[in-house]
């Protein structure tokens, strides 16, 4: 596996851009259209939010017979919570979509990310539609990746390639996100390409295995929105054998893509609003698989942690405390605990450590915790970052 | 029901004190002592964390038999994750308080509050008992009260005196308790005296039902932490008939307990780390109890929320979101939304609404938000607090 440039569009035949059709006050780029050039499979995960948004809710429906030429997302505004309208609007922004690139509109999937509650301005949308069909090219990843971004500080792209007997493969991807970041999911759009021949069936199932392991393991701030999805499209340019078994052209198909999933996950959470750290919290040892998953949840949740670790302060009394009340079961006299190698905690007790040793692992930009709770060989990881005094400011006047 | 002076020595019978044992760094009061003149009826609820401290765990195993003379609680300290020393010391503890006020040591309460992982100084507190033990007195309550502090910016203690069937009753409290709260329990101590005659079965029974309505309904940052409780002392010195059946004697003082556990745990949101604000989430219209309660809870705990709450914007989209992942079962596109009594959501969808009018509702010291489902008639409330710098910079250096 190889990294190359030219996220999403680093595949054969997709097409992309950015452009900024009015939403952002600041006039910073807020449309981009992915584009496949052959009709390809595609698949995606939604959130599990009760409520949804409309742009949202048009894309499950269209997603549904397996297949899409196109996807269009605009940040600034999340087309949530406006009644009817907001559907009627996605629909009607997929319906010119549609005509402006000579497909059905069932083709064409949305995304939306921004503001809850304010009507999308679809007159401008289309316009912006049009100027990106215009202007799309196989180099436009990097706009694509700049234009779906809310309070990301930084856009959010990767690309590998691949060998399946012998034929390039390539798989590139862009993702979204920074606050509200939560399993199942947050305020994260994910749109990944591949020019992988690979049957709707499997890409689905590909997509599910990773996402779990990846954009459903960052947590931010414990918030979930309504606008989450990743979305994949594959189009089969490269010309590999189709992949419509579970050989080894699938496992190394989905270790790409598993790859491509964790570097944006990781980079959303480093990506944090406010973190000024990448931290990684693995639960092991444990008695069950959902134990394990509660822990690091609960851990990478805690407000309290995360202040912590902005302090760099060793409270490792923190971290059981909040594995005690995550809801899983464990002997609090078996578990250990590291700050990266140093153990502070052995059965459930206290260590005395050397304060200037932790001190020196907490500087660092990543930071692993890892809660061993000695019972069984269960174990899962979640990546989350600190909680700063920036992300009360970001998120104290985001709307306003 | 009638307000009174004296926290916890309010009631007939009852002394207290705090004293200054070392255990703080600052020198400031770490050691309260609250002792019945006659053996009491005692009840408590305590943390629902895996991990429990050590001092906590030999209050419940004292508190099995219903009866108590005192309660000893540190703060500074959690003696909490030191192993079996913790226990032992938290015996040795029970047992020179008990030989001091010449009872059995299973009469004696304890309380430990502040770092985790640390062994506790139990020469220091045994002098420190020592000293309260001689200087307690039926007007301690506020030097009680300001012992078991420990981020709290401002002491916790109330007191009310009903009368049941024309004889006078007294209730008194005092709590600590400002960061890492919520549900079942957080670090937070609750002491209630009172000098009513009733049954250890009844008294056990209304503490229950009133901290669940309190207590466990509110929330600073959604951490639980490993020493909470709330202990209520009944002496009977007002000797009222004894309150032995459910009856509008039983009925009267439940409404004085509740009304002293319901202030307390108010003024515990409103003192949260960093709080500005005390902020009221109520879930009605839901279809059952338990989704009333996920929906206070989620919204409640949401950083996001609470931090539009800080930033006084209007950001309802964040509480329509946190009400959608809680898990409860809604509709919707028939939720509306209060804050205070202006509608800025109905039927799931935005209003457009007096951006100054939710302005000066958001300036305010108590802001409600109000969330119906309109479905059913069940609700719940909670009460928590926005969310500033000051939390971060509590939070990002307390152990240190």
């Amino acid at each position: 596996m190889k990294i190359i440039d030219g996220g999403v569009t680093a595949p054969e035949g997709f097409f992309a851009t950015g452009v900024a059709c009015g939403i952002k006050k600041d006039g910073k780029m807020d449309l981009a259209l992915v584009c496949s050039e052959d009709t390809a499979a595609a698949a995606g995960v939604f959130t599990k939010n009760v409520v949804k948004g409309h742009s949202l809710l048009v894309t499950m429906d269209n997603i549904k017979n397996g297949y899409a030429n196109a996807v269009v997302i605009n940040s600034g505004n999340a087309n949530a919570c406006v009644g009817e309208k907001g559907y009627n609007d996605a629909l009607e922004i997929a319906s010119h979509t549609a005509s402006l690139l000579d497909c059905d509109p069932s083709m064409i999937l949305l995304g939306s990310t921004g503001v809850i509650g304010q009507p999308l301005n679809v007159e401008a949308i289309k316009k912006g539609v049009e100027e990106a069909v215009e202007n799309m090219t196989p180099e436009g990843g990097k706009d694509a990746a700049a234009a779906i971004m809310t309070t990301d500080l930084i856009d959010k792209q990767i690309a590998v390639e691949i060998e399946l007997k012998g034929t390039k493969v390539k798989v590139g991807g862009m993702a979204k996100g920074s606050g509200m970041i939560h399993p199942n999911m947050a305020t994260m759009i994910g749109i990944i390409t591949t020019d992988a021949d690979i049957s709707k069936t499997f890409l689905q199932r590909a997509l599910r295995d990773c996402v779990k392991r990846s954009f459903n393991r960052i947590s931010v701030d414990g918030d979930t929105s309504v606008c989450d999805m990743v979305l994949i499209l594959a189009n089969g340019q490269a010309e590999n054998d189709s992949i419509i078994i579970d050989d080894a052209s699938y496992a190394e198909f989905k270790k790409a893509l598993d790859f491509v999933c964790s570097y944006l996950s990781k980079l959303i959470a480093k990506d944090g609003e406010g973190a000024t750290k990448l931290v990684e919290i693995e639960a092991k040892g444990a008695s069950s698989e959902e134990d394990a998953y509660k822990i690091v949840c609960s851990v990478a949740k805690s407000p309290l942690v995360k202040t912590a670790i902005f302090g760099e302060d060793a409270n490792w009394g923190r971290i059981i405390t909040a594995a005690g009340y995550s809801g899983a079961n464990f002997d609090p006299t078996k578990v250990d605990i590291y700050l990266g190698d140093l153990l502070v905690c052995k059965d459930g007790c206290g260590l005395p450590f050397d304060e200037e040793q932790a001190k020196n692992i907490l500087k660092k930009e990543e930071i692993k915790i890892t809660i061993d709770l000695n019972l069984n060989n269960f174990s899962d990881r979640m990546w989350t970052c600190d909680f700063s005094y920036d992300y009360i400011k970001i998120n104290g006047s985001y709307r306003s």
